[in-house]
Parts: C-alpha cells; sequence; structure tokens
C-alpha cells in the first residue's frame, strides 16, 4: 500500500515547537504508526510518524559549538544542506602561501555528487569564492573564509513535507539536542557540511606539500563485500591518478571492476552499501602529535570519525595487529644510507608513542551504508 | 651469549642531536652495534646503539601541549614513571558532589600493576591523595588536584642503563620531537601516567551515576586469538562483578581460562600479546555531542585512542557494519511503553548523527601486543 | 613643501625582510629620507622610507590564530579591509532565536562609516547577508555565517603608494610578525575588522535581552578635554535614544555640542582627538564569571582592549577607586522589598570575586586618537 | 555595643544548604540586622546576616572552569585557601630548560605573607616542591606540577562561624554562582591562589630571559594619594635591586618613606588602601600578539584584570593619552645604529596594532582597597 504517499503533511512551525517530549498525535487514529512493507519491493522500509504537541514550549537555550578543529591551523566549518551555501573560515594559515580558489575547485569537484550514476543524483557545481585572507595572489596571514553557495534545492516547500524520523538519520537526536528539526536536507548531518572540510583540507594540503614535501592520499578498499587484498597496492609508490583512474576510486582496476558491480547490483533496487577507505601520508615530517591527549593518532582518529556515516578506525596494523605477539609487531630500527633512523616493517603505521617517526602513516575507516535508502526513484524527493 | 647484559653505555645521537646525559660506553668498538638472536630463545631482540655527537646544542624551544582532554569538564594529567609521581587536576567537576579519595582508589586499585601473576611486576601501592578542590566530603567547584607517588622506582641508576632506542617504543620518538630521552622509564609514554586518567575517570563516573544513572563498563573480548563471541554477554544485564569474577576480566568464565592460558603460554617465554577490549555506556543522556568535529564518536575516538598501545576503535557495528547494506543497517524507531523514542536494532552504537539517542553506547578498542618484551626474567629490570 | 606627494615608491625592508610586493622608487637618493615639517601646517608630519632587500626569502611558516572569541557562545570574524569583504561565523547560538539580517543591520548602520561629518570620511553601505545557521525567520544552532562586502575601495592601485611605515599604525609591527605588509587598507589592523564583531554583538544582545532582559548600552564620556561630569547620566534610566540624539552618541546634550566643538576645532585641520567610551550592562544574570583567570572583570577586559585604538580599561571604581580607603570603598550589602540581595553602592561595578552580583556593570575604555591623520583634505586617498 | 561577637554561629551543612535564597536568622530578632558604628572607632562596619533555608535544596550542577591561563605555554592552578594546598600544572615548557624549586621559591618568598608589617600577618612558609616534569635538572617537556602546602589555617572550626556575606568580598557571587559558601577561608577567592600564578610565572620569566634576553619587572607606583612622578623611573635601567629596596618595593626612596607613612596610618586603625602597579616588559621580542581578539594587550589585561582586587588597566599612555591629539600621540620611527626599526617616543607602549614592536611594554594597574578590614586586632581572626 502506498502509505509513503500518505506521509502525514502535517504543519510545522518552530513557534509552536516542541522538543523531544512524545507527542500526541492529531491525525493518525491513535498513536503512531510503522509504514513496513511495500507491495513489489524487496525492501522493508519504516518510518514513525510521531504527532506534533500542541503546548507551546519556551525558547531552549541548549546550544553548543562543535564546528571548529584545529589549534593552530583552526578550522571552522558553516552551512546546512538546503540554507544559502556552506564554507569554512581557516585561521592560522601561515602568510605567503600561493592560494587562488583553483586549489580547491579541483578537490571541490572530486568530491561533487552527481558526477557518475554511483554517487547521489544532485546537481552542483559547488564553485567556492573566496572571501577574505587573501592578496595578490597569496595568503595573508588573516583568516580565509570560503564561501560556496547551495544550487541545487530540493523540496523547498518544506511545511508540506512529511516531518517523520527517519530510520539511522539524525532527525531524531537533532530534536533531542535543539529541540529543531533542520528541515532544511537534514542540515548539518547532512554530507554537504564536508564541503567547508574539503575546501579547507585543500589549503592543508598545499602547505603540508610547500612545506615538507608531505603528500596525504586517500582511495576505496573495500566495498560492501569486495575487498582489496593488502599486498596489491604500494602506498610508497601510490599516486592520485591510479586512484582517480575510475569512477570508484580504487586503485586496482580489476578490483575496481568488482566494486562497480557491486553498488550498481544494490542502488538499483533502492538500497545503499558502505565500505572502507585506506588514507595514506607519506614524507610526514617526524615529531608531530604530542601526548598524551593530543596523540597524533587520537587527532587523525577524531578528525576521521566525524566525517559522516564512520563507524571504525584502524592505523597501522590496526585491530589485526592485536592479534600478533610483540616479537612478531615490533618494528625494527635500522639506519639508513642517508644517516635516518628508519623502521624495517610498518605495523606501527608511522606513530609511535602518539608521535610520528617518519614512515608512512596508514589509516583505515569504516563507512556504514548510507540510511537515505529509497523504494522508487520518484520517492526520492522526499529523502536528503 | 649475553650481549644483553652488555647492552650498556653507548653514546648516541640522533643525527646531530644528543640529550643532555652522559653515557659511558665500555663495550663498543667504535659506532654502534646490533644485538640480534639469542642463544637458547626463540625470541630475535634487536636494539640499536646510535653513537653520541660531540657538539652542544643550543636549547630547543619546540614545546607541544597535549596534556588537557575536556571543555567544560577539562582533566590535565601529569606526571612520568620515574619521577616524583603522577597526578591529574580535575577543572570543572560541579560543586556539592560527595567525593573523597575512596571514591579514587578503588579505581586505582583496579588498575595497578603487580595484581596478579599476568600483569607487570612492578610493585606500587598507588595510593591516592587529594590536595584541593573538596571540602567538607563535596567537591567546591574549584579545581581537583590528585597527586599519587610513585614508590618503587626500578633502575634508578640510568647513567649506567643502555641507552638505546627499544623497537616500538615512544624512545625515538620523543627524542625527534623532544630531544629528550625521557629516560625516567618511558617518561609520559609510560602506562603510569594513565594514573591520573583513572582518578579523573572515577569522579566524572560517579558524576555521570548521580546526574543521569549513567554506567561505564568495560570488558576484554579477544586475548591473541581467544576471542568472546558477540551473543554471549547481555549488555543491558551486564555487572561490574561479573567482570572482576577473574584476573583477566572477561564475563564470560569459559572463554576467560582460554585467555589466561593464551597469556601464560606467551609470557612465560617473555613475549607479549595484544587484544580487545570492549567499552559500553548504558543510560547515556540523549543530546550529548556536537556535530560537526565534536560529534560524540568522534571524541570517544580520540579519547580511547590517545591510550597506550591502541590501533583500532569501533563504535556500534564497526567494520563489520561496513559490509551491510542500508536495508540490513538501518535502526528502526518506536515508541516503548513509557513513550520514549526507542531503536529495535542498536547497530548505531547509541549515537546517531554524532548525537546519542539514549541507546547503549558500544565500542571496542585493539590493543598491540606490549612492545615490551624479555628473555629472561632476570633480565627484566632493564624493561620499563 | 610638498613632499606629502612624494612619499611614494622607495623599496624598504625590516632587517632583511621584504614583502612581497615590489616597488618602484623615484624619489629616493640613496637610502631612506625623512618627511618633516610642511610649510603653511602646524602639523609635523613623519615617514620613514626603509629600503628594500635584495634577496629573496623563503616562505616563513609563522602563523598565529586570535580570530576567535568565546568558548561557547563564539565569534571568528574574517576580512581585510580591501579585501572582498568581512564577515564573522557566530557558533554555539542557541537554536530557536528569531533572527534575520535587521537585527544585525541596524547595528551595522550605527556603526557605518561616512555617516556624519565627524566620522571617516569613506563610503560603505555595509550590507550585511546571512549564509546559513538561520531558517524560517530563526536560527538552527548552527554555525551563523555573515558576510559583509566592502563596497568603497580607495586606491586600488597599491603599487603606487608610498609603502612607509606609517607613525603608529600597525603597519611595521604587521611586516614584524607576518612579512606582509597588509598593504590592503592596513588590512586586519583597519577599524572595518569590526564590523564583524557588531554583527556577532547583534545576536548576542537579542539572545541576552530574550533570555535575562539584559540591555548593553555605551556612551561617549570624553572627548580630548570635554568630560561628561560622573553625576550627570543616570546609569539605570539611561536608553538608546538618549546616546543617539546626536552625532556624538553623549546623553548629555550640552556636553555633546562641546565636544563635537571640540572635534571639528581639531578635525579641520587635519588631526585626531582621543577620549572615553562609558559602556553598561543591566539586569546582568547572577553568577556569571570564572575564577580565577576568566574573572567576567578579566573577560571583559581581553574583549574591549581588543578594539583598535583602546589603551585604557576600568571597571567600577576605577583608578580612582585605587586612592580610597577599604571603608570608603565597600559597597554595603541589604535585602531589598523582592527578598533579593543587593549593594547601597555599586564601586565594584557589578562584579566581585570576579563573578557578577546583579549590580549594573559599569566599565571606561580610553582611546587614543586615530593614528591617520592628514594634512590636507585631498591627502586623503593615502590613508587608509 | 559588641555586637561583632554576636555575629550568628548558625550551624550550616552542605545538605541543607540553599543557593543565593535569603535565610531566616534564628538568632536574631526578624530579619537580619546591620552591625554599625562601634564605640571608639571611626570605622564603620557592616555585616549583614542572612538568615538559613530550610528547604532542601536538590544538587546544582553548575559547573564552571577559568582556572587555565595560555594556549601554548598553558597555566592550570589548583588550591583554596584553607585546604590541604594549592599549586599549579605548566604544560608546554620546552625542554631541557634548567630548572629547579629554587627557581620558584625566590619568587615565592618575594609573596609571602608575613615578611613584614604592612603586609598580611598569615605565616606560611610556602615552601613548593616540583612533582613532575623535571628530571636531572632540567625540564623535559612534560607537565610540570608544583605543590606548595598551606601551613597556617587559621580557624578551622568553620561550622561555629558566622556565615554571612562580607562586603565586597566574593562571599555573595560565589554563592550565587555554586551555591557554595567557599568557607574555607574564601576559598578560590583569596589570595593565596595567586601561588600557582607565581610558581608559573618563575619559570616563564626564565624561560623569556634564556630564549630572549626578556625581563619582566613590576614595582609600587602609587599607594592611596601618595603617587610616583612619571620621569623619576627610569624604565630602562630599572633594577630588581632597586625595587626590593624596601618593604613597599617603591623604587624611590623618598616617595617609598612617604607611601610606608600612608600604609601605617590607615592600617593602625584597621583600614586598608589600594594603589597603582606599574609593570614593564624589557627587550621583547617584536611580533607577539594575535590580532584580532588575542592582541597582546589584550591578552595582558585579561591575565592582570584577573588578579584579585584590581580595577583598572592601562598600556602606553592611558587614559591620558585620550586627552592628546593625533599629532601628539604617534610615535616616530627611525632606525637606529644596529638597523632596528625604533620609535623615539613609546605612547604606544611597546604594542602596535595588537603585536609587540620591540620597545619596552609599559602598564599600569589599579588595586582597589582590601576589602577585609578590622576593627580590632582581637577581632582579626573572622576575617581571612
Amino acid at each position: 500500500m502506498m502509505k509513503a504517499a500518505a506521509i502525514v503533511q502535517s504543519p510545522w512551525s518552530l513557534n509552536q515547537k516542541p522538543s523531544h517530549y512524545p507527542y500526541k498525535s492529531d491525525l493518525v487514529d491513535g498513536g503512531g504508526f510503522n509504514l513496513s512493507t511495500f507491495k513489489g519491493s524487496s525492501i522493508k522500509i519504516q518510518t514513525t510518524i510521531f504527532p506534533l504537541q500542541k503546548q507551546p514550549h519556551k525558547l531552549e537555550v541548549r546550544a553548543s559549538i562543535g564546528n571548529t578543529f584545529g589549534n593552530l591551523f583552526r578550522v571552522t566549518t558553516f552551512g546546512e544542506s538546503h540554507g544559502g551555501g556552506v564554507g569554512c573560515i581557516i585561521d592560522g594559515c601561515p602568510p605567503r602561501l600561493p592560494l587562488s580558489e583553483s586549489d580547491m575547485q579541483v578537490e571541490l569537484d572530486r568530491r561533487r555528487p552527481g558526477q557518475s550514476r554511483i554517487t547521489t543524483p544532485r546537481k552542483e557545481s559547488d564553485t567556492c569564492k573566496i572571501l577574505s585572507g587573501v592578496g595578490q595572489g597569496s595568503t595573508l596571514g588573516t583568516p580565509i573564509a570560503v564561501s560556496v553557495p547551495n544550487t541545487d534545492q530540493r523540496g523547498n516547500d518544506y511545511s508540506e513535507m512529511a516531518l517523520a524520523y527517519r530510520p539511522s538519520h539524525a532527525d531524531a537526536t537533532y530534536d533531542f539536542k535543539y529541540g529543531v528539526r533542520a528541515v532544511e536536507g537534514g542540515g548539518r548531518s547532512s554530507a554537504r557540511e564536508t564541503i567547508g572540510r574539503v575546501a579547507a583540507g585543500a589549503v592543508a594540503k598545499k602547505l603540508l606539500k610547500i612545506q615538507s614535501a608531505t603528500e596525504v592520499l586517500a582511495y576505496v578498499s573495500r566495498v560492501h563485500g569486495v575487498e582489496l587484498p593488502d599486498d596489491v597496492v604500494d602506498h610508497e609508490k601510490l599516486t592520485i591518478e591510479q586512484i582517480e583512474s575510475n569512477i570508484v576510486r580504487c586503485p586496482d582496476p580489476v578490483i575496481a571492476e568488482e566494486m562497480i558491480k557491486a553498488i550498481d547490483m544494490v542502488r538499483l533496487r533502492g538500497d545503499s552499501v558502505g565500505g572502507v577507505i585506506t588514507c595514506i601520508a607519506r614524507n610526514v615530517p617526524r615529531g608531530l602529535g604530542s601526548p598524551v591527549f593530543d596523540k597524533l593518532e587520537a587527532e587523525l582518529a577524531k578528525g576521521l570519525m566525524s566525517l559522516p556515516a564512520t563507524k571504525g578506525f584502524e592505523i597501522g596494523s590496526g585491530f589485526s595487529g592485536s592479534k600478533m605477539t610483540g616479537s612478531e609487531h615490533n618494528d625494527e630500527f635500522y639506519i639508513d644510507d642517508s644517516g635516518n633512523v628508519r623502521t624495517r616493517t610498518n605495523r606501527s603505521g608511522g606513530i609511535q608513542g602518539g608521535i610520528s617517526n617518519g614512515e608512512t602513516i596508514v589509516m583505515r575507516v569504516a563507512f556504514k551504508p548510507t540510511s537515505t535508502i529509497t523504494l522508487f526513484p520518484w520517492l526520492r524527493q522526499w529523502w536528503h
């Protein structure tokens, strides 16, 4: 039964908006109701409708911050999915670093939705503009503000939309915390807030490259059950071209094909899959990271686990390293021809005692499957 | 051959950076030497000695911080393994929370080394003392300083010791960063710095318990290859008594026995093993966590990955969740009898969109095997 | 002699640090030269030209931050005087506060240059635009980004301008710190960066008003030698209308006239004057401020002394209070009719022990005369 | 009448402790009472007794932090006046700085109460002990914990004491904020918390001296009405010996005598006086301070205004500078013989645009008279 279409179009305004207290229904015959199986579909969708509460609710003042990352190179992102735009301020970038919109645009283009059939269909040009902090083609040492207007704004008429808690989305918890549904397309929980991160990341990458020839690369190492074996990619030789050579961004073309097939199979029936990203940093200066709480792997874990949909983080030997003995796991030191201290193996993943040792940092991040799933294409408008 | 005893006073350097401790070498015939296989042992030990540079080195001013965690409930730890003592300052604890040394001492006793044959043999009483912030048995709202003197200080005469970079220890990286070997027993990289964390954690646990009946529990779920299956422990009913019922702290007595056997087998030959800890938080208030960068799972990841020897972190479904499809992974909402919003499953691990939803938070942390391994018991005095 | 027009393209350096802008000198006969007295003027202007160094300078990485204020209600400002625009991000504003551009615009209009003959002649419309954080007329609890484009950009062709260290401006120190002259109109040292503060301040004022009926008002209490006596303004009854009733913003019309005369007298000969602002906060909730380092008066001092051109700060009795004895200075407690704890006098200025006590907070801030002074109106284009 | 002796000995416990609600007296005939004039004394003392509230008050959880100062060199102080002890943790001190207790002890001895008749009579030895962060006579780069036990604890039996709000003390506001009277001698509002600051300051002074030959000196420039004229002290030549040459720490012996007389006159009748401290910093590296919010003068203002009893702050020309015109106020640049950029005058006080320019930083801080005043010596036990 087409209960999806029946999802209530309950008007909701902020003035009468309650917070996370239970709601009494005024459209449903007693209590909430579950939306279950659809004819002709093998997917089970569940949406619970929470009726609107009548009593007015005085202004809550539970605020919170958490939109800033970093101490000396500090990034604050802003913007919701369906507001005016998204962006960031980068504070602490040293002066006289050559910088322009194109440095960021190339990364934003890599991120852009609608670029292939396997990604979100949303159409955004995601064109960035630098508002401050750059003069004569170089940074001034002052805050760099970057703005990326939202152009594709689906389903703007939200007063008409069903306002239900979509399973595994942030709707419920945002409501618990803010008393605001952040109707605007999932608000800050939307993946569009990562645009500000990507723009700032572009600046950081450039700085690291110029400063110490450090490179940061990431690729898809698993999609659903299709996994890239450990010994296929040589991290010392990996290039961005290898990664960008296919739409799933896996450096091995054979595995890449299998990954695309796996995604297609699931996508066409409206479902989604998860996977794992491997991220490396090469030529990392030694000595980064501050025990005890700001150990480098701890900061990296926080940064990566703050991305949407992440469920796990590993560095070096990760969970499999916990199955080794000490004599198997230890990385031997030796001095190379240039007189540098090196390790023969790298189960530490480039970090020991919370501080980088100069070896390549290797991390893996697990992503759960996207919560936004659909039955039929024409229903897509209600989702994100 | 007893080369282990011969690892002694070899001057070393790191490129051109000496520390400020003089070493007298008496075994080296110019330059460093490698210590490799020992007769009668299956363990291969490698220690490289780095010769000391002659020129004095002007005062470096590379400082760093990283000894503080938290914004509103803020903990700063201090203390090295072989200095006067360790401890912490807790700032931001609300006033009028009943508190005394005994609240912390019970947790420190759980942590104490030398409590069973399977842990470090070091003998410390680890008795804490509150220096400030408490009056008449309750907190005053002012900083709570806690001090735990070091009593067992092995091998104090470090000028006699070999000062080589122990493989996979923090020696090398501490030297890279600080130009200081932190000879005092591994300094801040030693596990003894966790004493300050445990003391502060005791205060936090009490506060959470009184404020919202929140409980935090952790147990060993894997040692080397011996693993507790997922469905054995019921997180809603788990108690501290179950965890404390055996020396390996695994709630299932049968698996616990196998774990102890696995440790014994490896320990007696001087090697070490890694494993996994599962940590849960029950009755968590909803609404904790601040997107985007301070998502609750990101903060938890940072806190846990800042512990010594950690190599991986998972929340909820973790890495295995990345193998599911969206329809398999999503947690259904429903309203329970008390009118609360609940989820039927909990693959999210109690956190959605970076904010707690009230369900139990479930995390797993992977620990690599300890880097400190020994050949023979009598050599143990030189290690940690 | 018209040496003012002759201050032009002289290469300069600071020890050996050039900026990255090329300058062509055409007036200097080797080395720098001083510009001293002008015929027909009683003003002595001095500008020193520093010769430019030849050797290239490798990329400095001395960065710094300092563009953020606040912990829970956190403001980051961006923008230079002659870049694309200025603005701010406000993080931590609670959700569901009614907010729109007009709330900020009214404050920006009060600040706008060119509004009267006694202020800077620059013509800016200073129209703000909210980029994020507001939906359906209320805040969402997410970061609020505000952008104010620069429209009047005088003297854009800076390669032609004299690039000397203007006395008492920030040119020299910016150069010391960043190696960048921040040619764009004084960059971040320009008063235009206060636009971001004013926009954020408008949001804070609204929040305080709604939350606790707190009001914040400021007025000019001294200009040069013309001073408003202490007993003229009743702080409990002061209104914004009284303050806005004249162009110098002094609540007493008679003194206001004298102030305007004093400014005119000095302005017409190209000089500037300083003065004092008195700022009050009424109906402040009790209990704000955190000993020891974040005492409320310390935070206020930091905020106010971070404004351009400030040279002194007082709270309550200020410097004159230091001339009293304890028995003269103490504020007596009493209980008023509503049962509230009050003080009969308020030499404390509303803060005791670093915490607000509910009485009106009274502060005074001293501003030095503007460093930007001119000989003749037509020269004004080279200055700010 | 000896009502002072009649100050109520109302038992007070934390369990029935209300917060800032009015108390009902059980010794006074209805309502509070004022303690007014004493026979034979010209001082008027007022103390209001607030009756104790009966209803229990549930546990407040209003916590706050504010016990930490600094970003890269970070100090957290702890300790109350009548608890176990006071101290600090210094985080971020670079490694290999020679340091021992004696470096701090010399400063603590300068601070110690009871050192002369004109200071507080409390007898404390204030002996500090380093608990961590130092090894072999040098810093390790890890947190330095310093502890100073309280030895003189007057009037320990507080359950017997009257618990009234002493005028102009922090009693009332601490109660408003924390719901805790901080009976222990004024708790954190006591001047004893400055011990931690002094210990940390000793480390900072040593570091600055070694790093850049920077010196920090402070002296008393005004006591009550006795003022040191501006031109008497040459800041470029001032020495610590000149300052320490008399008990009032004024570098001019003649003025010092008048100051001592002024204090004596007031002290003997149980009253107190305020004054002004002038503080200078010589050989300050150029480039310190971060516009816009962390301007150097703003940070200095915050640090100094966080000291107990401060009411005003000035830098450079201060309030008097606001009476000058621009042409009078500007500091001319010139290049000295070594090729350094210097200013001929220093009304800026060493800071321009929020950044240090290398000239001596000159600040003045106004202190109100101490709130603790007494009638007769034998009453002193009830006060602090």
